[in-house]
């Protein structure tokens, strides 16, 4: 029997308090990158334990095993392990990057490739650096890297790559040619590096995905366990660098550039790292249902959409200018859809969406129905 | 029946991961802020039901009703009430100073009296600012703020405060006076103060707290249950401005300036602050009874030492200068008691020991012991 388990929108609601607590009783929050299931047991087990007995102090100084766990995943899943020193604990993706762009990153604009997660480009603007958008063609067969503006960018001045990998809000599960590329143009402008791989455990099947850190070991990669678990919210990620000298630098910064982590957030993730490959299998094994479910609906009501192959996540990226809509977050919402305007992953890119799969399957309907309603809906 | 349990140290190694995991057994840890008392009932129920139910995803949009709680609670404790929305959450004290610095302090420098918890002067830097020091003299009568040393700060150019209230280390309930003081004279150089009260709730028998907002309306007030509750690790605190425009501010910050607090956090602050009154009297009964015997047992065992009159907190600050010894840290540890040197809060100050009273009468005794011993021990 599977592990995930579907919340009921009562328990939704109880327990996400982002997601569902940002919409009214009746609409579907579909924006958020959290999964409408029940935990984990091997996660929720931990933290019931750990809650009991009071495990709610200071992070620890060691990292209660983390490295040693990630390490022990990715050799599992990806065939390649780093080091278990190489883990430096941290308190989410984004605060990760901050940490990286200011200590490790060399001087000069920092490139992010549109669409991107919005918090990708205001944690450039925050740490104080010039942003570089590079824009990924939305008329492209196939979604890819567009090496010409990275080496635009790159000739212009930008000393930083900031890299999704898998790609989130693509989809795109970059190659292993795809990433050597990369590799070859940013060694040869002296860039670093800095890649998010938080969706590499729901690769889904079909794609072989490549740990970036084996293509080019002086990137900084970025990670955590919170989303294919539904953690985000216990604040615990991973910087792993592979040069001693950078892990020292990072270990050692003042305190309030890196305290922001919690020793709940630090159990649950070696416990998810340790204990979490069933769940996983399972969850990734119902994510391809969803997957299945979501082109059959496409097909049938909405059949000008374009949905981007979903190699990975859970979070298919829609382009519906077919339709000749711009936006759509208006009237989807107040269909009882919110959903997530391609606008926020790239300002002025019109007529895409980002949905979220992570739900039942009659969800999954209603927020198609939903959807295609939209489309029929005058603008308000 | 007191609420408050102590910890065996096998239950404090097992919830205190940074205090006692720092340590080899056999080794009091008498450093770290953190109380060696079982979780609050309140808090952990709280807990229990929340994991169990998976509240682990990102924090909501809104405050959980954490402003409104902290509102009821200050008018109950202290006869005064900041209005509900004047609450805007962020992760600790720490990022809380950070973000007002950022958004809400004039430029210039920033004014840190010494001794501080050491991430104030840090997270000044980090901020970017310049750390203006102003020294308390540890042979006055009375720990006070050295208003003539903040006068020639200000009037050096320094246009924001740090105050701690009441006093880590120095163990100070600031009087309604001295606040007044600082008001007139920080209202006088046009210096913003961001105030620090995360042990008002630990103000023990024979003083008064005043919250600083009731005297000056326009500071910054950073504050958390965390330090009365042992819940730093959950990450949950509170900036609280009076004015509209500056919440709205606080509350409108890209994402990556104010992310991680999580939604665990904010539910075990609201019950603390709705539901942990019986806790807080039970805790400042024991603190209470803690003081006192610490009292007996230095004026037996170290009658030279000066422990500052402990107002609240259970963070005794205690001049061991007439035993002629400067940094005690060393020696101490090497007989199995780990405390925080005075040097961390101010450097160059000889002779000073931070201790932690916040657990069994049998360690506390222990503690005095080893301290005496270390007084008595050849320099390592």
């Amino acid at each position: 029997m599977s592990l995930i388990r579907d919340l009921s929108d009562d328990e939704a609601r109880a327990a996400l308090p982002q997601k569902w607590g940002s919409v009214a009783p009746g609409v579907i929050p579909a924006y958020v990158a959290e999964m409408d299931f029940a935990p984990a047991p091997v996660v929720r087990d931990v933290l019931v334990d750990a809650v009991r007995r009071g495990v709610t102090g200071y992070p620890p100084n060691d990292d209660l095993g983390l490295g040693a766990a990630f390490s022990a995943f990715a050799g599992r899943h990806w065939g390649w392990s780093p080091p278990e020193k190489a883990t430096v604990v941290t308190g989410d993706v984004i605060g990760g990057i901050h940490l990286a762009l200011d200590v490790l990153c060399p001087p000069g604009p920092v490139v992010v490739p549109l669409p991107c997660y919005p918090p990708f480009r205001e944690v450039v603007a925050v740490a104080g650096r010039e942003l570089v958008p590079v824009l990924t063609d939305p008329d492209a067969a196939t979604a890819g890297l567009d090496l010409e503006g990275l080496e635009g960018a790159f000739a212009g001045g930008a000393r930083t790559l900031v890299l999704c990998s898998p790609h989130n809000p693509l989809g795109r599960v970059w190659t292993r040619p795809e990433l050597e590329s990369v590799r070859d143009l940013t060694a040869r402008y002296g860039v670093r590096v800095v890649v998010d791989e938080i969706h590499a455990p729901l690769v889904l099947p079909g794609a072989t995905f490549t740990p970036y850190l084996s293509v080019d070991p002086t990137a900084v990669l970025v990670t955590s366990p919170s989303k294919a678990f539904n953690t985000p919210g216990l604040h615990a990620a991973l910087v792993v660098v592979l040069d001693p000298a950078e892990q020292e630098r990072l270990r050692t910064v003042p305190l309030p550039m890196n305290n922001l982590y919690s020793p709940l957030g630090m159990l649950a993730a070696v416990a998810a790292y340790t204990d979490g490959d069933p769940w996983v299998a399972d969850l990734v094994d119902r994510l391809d249902q969803q997957r299945t479910l979501l082109g059959k609906l496409l097909a049938e009501r909405l059949p000008q959409a374009r949905m981007r192959p979903l190699e990975a996540t859970y979070l298919p990226w829609i382009d519906l200018r077919a339709y000749g809509v711009d936006d759509l977050a208006g009237p989807a919402l107040a269909l009882g859809l919110r959903l997530a305007p391609g606008q926020s992953f790239q300002p002025g890119l019109p007529g895409h969406a980002r949905l979220n799969l992570a739900t039942s399957p009659e969800r999954l309907t209603t927020i198609v129905d939903r959807l295609a309603a939209s489309i029929q809906a005058p603008t308000p």
